[in-house]
């Protein structure tokens, strides 16, 4: 049975709800309450087709795990692909898309990119405006996101000469699993936004480096397709949010497990949406350059609608907010034999929890300046463990992420104590610029600073990297320039 | 009896000075020694109709509490009134008053206003110079205005995870009052300039949120009109600068206490007018504006007149100059029994005289940078308060206002020792931009940024907010960008 | 006998060398060695009129001191008179005067000035460029003379509250002597640059308020003629640069001595010229802008010629440039009783050594920052001393210069122990853009902001500002801005 | 024998590789694995002339210290002659060529040059942008290079009066050699670039004044070149790299010690290549500038080719980067009598090392800011070793170089223990602005501003120079203009 758009059409309230994605006609009335996102956005589809809204940021099993098969209807008749066809053939492009359509003619040669810094700069202009305000924006005024970058400026290194360093290996361990570079991929949600292929082009980035990828619960992608494209020694960790129903969480557990996935880092910095601006403006901003006229006629001027949450808040709003160290980890103990990292730990008194908790690393983290403003940036974390509680890091491993750009920024936190090194939003950036081999353009980058970096300190491997080689200094150095 | 404007013209000197208030007749000679802001300004419209300058910046009663009844001399003739009116209809709109027109063109709708910073942007586009030099103008080069809010940067959080905080209640008592959020209205003066239903937007505002509003002693409504507009279960707190004759003092005490005021803010830090220079040269911007050129025609250019005080300056010239811990606090204390607060303290040791004298609660102030220049700014008194005299918190409540713009900021304060927080200026600015929807609309945004960093912080009521939750960093972050 | 310009314009080189001054010739061929300022700037005018260079930086006595009776060879004659004055008639104006003369018709009339940045602002725009360039230049890349304004600003108020202020008395004494302010003239040299009456506009405008004016040995008026300006009770200190001979140098005090200057500064940081760039590139700016272009017909263009020592090397080559605590204190003491304070202290050492010299006081200054680049500002030396040898403002007055521009600098300097405060630029600037009015107008600012300051930190008389008020933050705050 | 174009043509390729210089052919086939600037730099001109691209950066011993004669295989024909002299002549000139030619026009004059700054905007002007970007370029984001300046202005001088300064002497001996003044040369790469002398510039102009020059192992004249320029009492050091092969190491020593070069500074802050962007960038800029438009045509836009190391990477991929204190000092010891100093110590460590190594002398360096991004300043590196371990100043001489630009620069390293000051891109820039008169113009500079810095501190001769004369402020001074 197929349908015709005058029928679907009928069904576009709360009461009857079908919605159009690739050609095939959804029942999503009862769904309208469980949707993360909220109802609103899909009453905006009701009766219509939604896929350019929804194809960006659902992976694609995510109609079969939440619908039932009852809901599937079935596709659209061929009448209505024509006219969904030819509707899509006569889009009219936006300011936006013909902006990133104009850049593409003159997108500079990967062998151009010599740094990070030129990665985000193509990045930006590569991606669709929305895009790129999800990827960068970070929470209020985004000060705990700069002030990540600043705090590793004020370290610097005390580097000892005439050591031999012809051979210089910076290849690591991470929970036992091995990396060509102190390194990985932090978990970061929507790679689809910045790239058709998504995720994927940053697990096959990785591959050849054995850099390790992990993948976020709100990947753009399925667990399964990420995990059906690494190589066969590669390896995933998982990002997990949990969920406040513990057995919709274990069941994301087993799906994992099941998959190969090493690793589970619980994140624990984002129980609630955060305030990103930028993010939430985005809309806005689109339609006002689209109009060309910032004109509005509001009346009194005085009606008020909740602007949202943004894409971000969307995605975490059945996540469980009343985690706690007796109850979660002794839970998530029990039912996995996966290690356990605690993504999120933000003060020196919650390394010692987890420790005491025995899980088995933490990720000294902010989220990237996308949670809570002003929480302290994870370098001065970092070295206030190694100040205070240097014997912690015995006990488990401690990564850093937030800002790294540069090799320099590696060595520091190892320097200072980090097993490894996350980066998040350069993978994304490096992907959506140039796909797979943006993603392994970065690695390479970072391997060149970060074994360039290591000579020049005269150290020729990573457990040399102590804490004597770096000195917090009392001011604050000049800014890094965007362009030389 | 009616008069008319030939008639009312004749007594335009100090011998005999008569005013038109809408288009009644007032003999104010008598009280040209006594108008605070000098008799000078009530000359320049001796004999004429003064409503345009009365109007915004006096409380309804002024005309009643200051003039006998036989100094009201009635309206003015039938012929008068015509010719105010005609007046009136073709007085020429100021380029000033244009921009404003033309802005309300294009206001933006509320929904977009997300943060402060927004609203005070609208703000300052709706607010006539004037009023906008008046409002934002701090002391000399607005130093401690500034200062105040770096201050808040200095101090990041030391954030925990793993507790519950799925319920979160922001709700705390001040002197015993309920308030749905750590925060209160600092009084300021003259909410008419920046719109016609003044202090009254912010009381019906505040009413759904139970947000107590502190009124001032210079409000542009009479204290009988604002507390009028309270609904039932509403607390109003009285700002109250002392006048240095004890008895006129205590008739505005016996007047707020009739009309309901819960308890006294006894300011201290604004003995004397200061130096507000954008205050003082908003009517040369304003005339140069208007005449397109900066020429002067001065003659040698060495004529020197006083510039005056400004408008600040005007409103506190009768105030008690010679307020003591011995004299004023006792007397204070013996004529009322509302609870006291003094507003201004400065330092640490002020605030253990204040605990010394039994008062209720301490407002740290420099009265938002408009009184002494370099006055420390109040986060950093609180900050050594709670360093060296933690007990002090134990005799009194400690408050603070200055600069408050973002959840993170109460908080920070709310951790350091604060009971509760004021904000003065973007009150006024939330009624100049929207009047009562403006007010509620900066409630709710503080309501959200406050809830989600306590939540962000591991914290779910007021009373875990402590001082091992901020940490004062030794480096100045990035400053707040205008926009992102 | 009278001369004709075909004589004196023979007389063109080293071997007869004379000059035409106000119409009146000089024979300075033995002179030229003699010269402060180098035999090459009198040789560019040899046989020829040099009034308009002369004119304004030197004395009217100079010609009397320097040249002996035979070198006053007498008047020019008639035709000389006419060809000169015609020559006067007819000089066309350079861009540079007649961007002063556009100025002036649209000076802003004295009553919008309302404070010392905004005095500052005009003089900029009515002095000559090399007027401003000698005025406002100082060492290298002038860092001394921004640091010293950006130690003020690290200092906070501790300000007091109950404290009676309706009686606020700001006045005090130096060396004995009454003044209604905490501040005095500190010397500065050639106020003829900036207005033809020179240094007795500061004379006359001190009068009214008792200020002390303190009189540079380079001076552009003679000593007597700014002695015979002053009002009977009026006192004059004299600042000393020392003659590497002393005979000269006891000529110069018996004269300053019998004229009734009540003190000695004796100038101790400028025994050598400085690098002052501004000043010695101010030629070649006025040079460009002439000629509009810049282009340079430089041969090789690797010609090196001595660009000399700008006008402020010039002032100082017979200084004494071995000036010792042994030698030159107890020979000072020897020929004058007049009090001698030490001008120019730059470290806490050299303070000690001062009052073991047991001189009656020590300006702590580094010449404004016009001689040694990263000299310590005099604000930092006196918090040093007050905290290292508090004592020692018990054995001698104290004073500071450098940077002083608002009340609330010269309060924090009396706090930490200043006896007075002395500002040098801002009198040059308010002479030169207003004339004697000028000076008052700054004198009845700083007396404003002063008492507003001490009433608004509640303090009553001078001796009560104590070095418990002000604190040394451990931030930079925010640069005062250009104009708010 | 002479060769023919088309016949030399023949042999563009690995198999077999002949090249053109100065109409000279060469075999270089098999040199192809030995040059250090890679095999593919050389195949460009492969069969071609290659004259232009070799001439600015190869001594003139290259081609016979590097080639055996068998490879010299002659001139080219008469016909080449005439066709290489007719390509050279209607070679069209760049725009980079373009835009130096018409600055050479307007070229300031020399005595226009009053500090070293201005010597620099000279010298970016007249260089080729492609030197300009090797001479400034630094690592990574430059950080380093700036705050090697930035840590100068932390540094105040807490001057002396009453001292006798009319005889101030600045000279000292650097390894019992005499210079006027305690700054030398350090030794910089390929003065060529910069001016068709190139180092002969910079030995002539030290003559006069007996500033020592350490001359580069990569200078781009051959050190006999170099040698035979000085005068006969002139000083000249040598700055060595060390090849990986200790004989062919063994050989550069022989050769520099036959020269009568008095002292070997062993590098040891550069045993890799670091990442110099602007010089990486550099070709781009240029291929741009011409093009005039950035559009690229890269296919898929991924093509990823190796950008290289740069110009500075290229020079020293042969040395020895496996050098320790237990083998290479005392091997260098054995072979060679010249005094050794260590250049590139970044720590107090390795500077006690050094001494126990015995060596004569350290250099405190982090090479410019051009090798170890984040290394230290060297004067925070001087002041720890100060601090920390006065002691070791006894033992071997101290030194330090990177960013020194004016005479209080030089004065506070020598305060704090240096013996000298080293000063590389500086001299660059002077010889490249004006050749040889601009390196003596600028040694003039700094004798003018360090006699000055020292007179107004009250100190005669440099031992007086001592660490209680500077003082290390906690805050950042304002940076220094570009111009006043």
């Amino acid at each position: 049975m197929s349908w015709s758009l005058q029928e679907v059409s009928k069904h576009n309230n709360t009461k009857s709800c079908w919605v159009i994605i690739n050609k095939k006609v959804y029942d999503v009335t009862d769904f309208l309450q469980e949707h993360p996102g909220g109802s609103s956005i899909i009453l905006k589809y009701a009766g219509r087709d939604a896929t350019g809204a929804y194809e960006p940021i659902h992976p694609s099993d995510a109609l079969e795990k939440n619908l039932s098969p009852s809901q599937h209807l079935g596709p659209v008749d061929n009448d209505a692909v024509d006219s969904l066809d030819k509707a899509e053939a006569s889009k009219k492009k936006t300011k936006d898309e013909l902006r990133v359509e104009e850049f593409m003619k003159k997108r500079p040669p990967l062998n151009r990119i010599i740094n990070l810094a030129d990665m985000e700069d193509v990045a930006k202009q590569v991606l669709s405006y929305r895009a790129w305000a999800y990827y960068c924006s970070a929470s209020d005024d985004e000060i705990s996101l700069q002030e990540n970058a600043r705090a590793f400026q004020r370290f610097f290194f005390r580097a000892r000469v005439m050591r031999p360093v012809s051979k210089c290996d910076p290849s690591t361990k991470i929970l036992g699993f091995e990396t060509s570079l102190p390194i990985f991929v932090s978990g970061s949600a929507l790679a689809k936004l910045g790239h058709p292929l998504g995720e994927v082009n940053i697990t096959k980035g990785c591959a050849p480096s054995k850099i390790i990828q992990m993948v976020s619960s709100n990947a753009s992608l399925s667990y399964a397709e990420i995990a059906a494209a690494r190589s066969p020694s590669q390896t995933l960790f998982f990002q997990f949010y949990k969920h406040k129903n513990d057995a919709i969480a274990l069941n994301r557990i087993r799906e994992i497990e099941q998959l190969g996935y090493k690793a589970i880092f619980l994140t624990v910095d984002a129980v609630v949406p955060s305030n990103r601006e930028r993010d939430v403006r985005s809309p806005w901003v689109l339609d006002d350059q689209e109009t060309g006229i910032k004109v509005y006629n509001d009346g009194e001027g005085t009606a008020d609608t909740d602007p949202g949450l943004g894409v971000a808040g969307a995605l975490i709003v059945n996540d469980d907010r009343d985690m706690t160290w007796e109850k979660t980890i002794p839970w998530l103990r029990s039912v996995t034999k996966l290690p356990i990292v605690i993504k999120g730990i933000q003060c020196v008194e919650d390394a010692i929890l987890a420790a005491e908790a025995k899980v088995d690393g933490i990720l000294l983290s902010n989220h990237g300046g996308r949670q809570l403003e002003y929480s302290l940036p994870p370098l001065e974390v970092l070295y206030r463990l190694q100040i205070q509680q240097p014997h912690i890091f015995d006990k488990l491993e401690v990564y850093i992420d937030g800002s790294v750009r540069r090799g320099t920024d590696v060595v520091k936190a190892v320097c200072l104590g980090a097993k490894a090194v996350g980066l998040g939003r350069p993978f994304l950036y490096a992907q959506s610029a140039y796909g797979e081999v943006g993603v392994r353009k970065i690695i390479s980058i970072l391997e060149r600073e970060i074994i360039t970096t290591m000579r020049l300190m005269g150290v020729a491997k990573i457990d040399e990297l102590t804490p004597d080689l770096v000195e917090r200094v009392d001011w604050q150095p000049v800014a890094r320039s965007a362009k030389l």
